[in-house]
């Protein structure tokens, strides 16, 4: 089964380098969502957190040898599924964020580890485990 | 840009109704990840929560009309990136899960939130902000 996917939108940053991990950002940005989405991120609002899907687009062509590696933090080598590496059979990345604002379609946010053209594939609410 | 992704695994689970978000589910099951990745599997244990990115693979095509949707717990329609619907412009699911134990690629886990034969993408390790 091949699954395609098109970007909705692309992240814009003015940061050069940006944190390694949103748990540690303040970073900030905007989402640029496509005009054909605007219905869609309507309900977005400043002040909520959402869940941010996007590409790791810089990455390169996954092989086995990166089935193991050594994150930046950490004691030594780890399984990638166990790390946070950009590079991963499926290049997916996923950062929680917070909305200060949102015009039309495009979303300012604060808290990213996405570098400036990131595409982005989804955005969903934040939710914790009742 | 077209993205296109393959399964590292699938979800398999005797649930038959599953819970509708996995803050609300105690739903057991497993992740069957491909042999290939088995050594990137290695360093998850039982204990630890891990995120889990798969793939709506029953969802409709997404249109127009998807843009706003009547949630099944809310108020009344929100756009589709504040609800956490199967039916996206990208149809990915993001779910939070308990791994209860791992024997080879095979995870046993507990609060899921798919169905059985759901593609599984990705596994990230569980993080919150600092």
């Amino acid at each position: 089964m091949k699954i395609e996917l098109l970007p909705i939108g692309v992240v814009k940053t003015d940061v050069k380098k940006v944190p390694r991990h949103w748990t540690i950002s303040d970073a900030e940005g905007t989402l640029v969502i496509e005009e054909q989405y605007t219905e869609g991120v309507k309900d977005i609002h400043a002040g909520q957190r959402i869940v941010v899907l996007f590409y790791f687009h810089q990455s390169p062509q996954f092989t086995e040898d990166f089935l193991v590696q050594v994150p930046l933090q950490g004691p030594g080598q780890m399984g990638v599924f166990s790390i946070c590496s950009p590079v991963r059979p499926n290049p997916l990345g996923m950062s929680v964020v917070e909305v200060l604002g949102i015009e039309g379609s495009i979303i300012h946010i604060k808290g990213l580890d996405m570098i400036d053209g990131t595409p982005v594939l989804d955005i969903k609410p934040y939710r914790e485990r009742d």
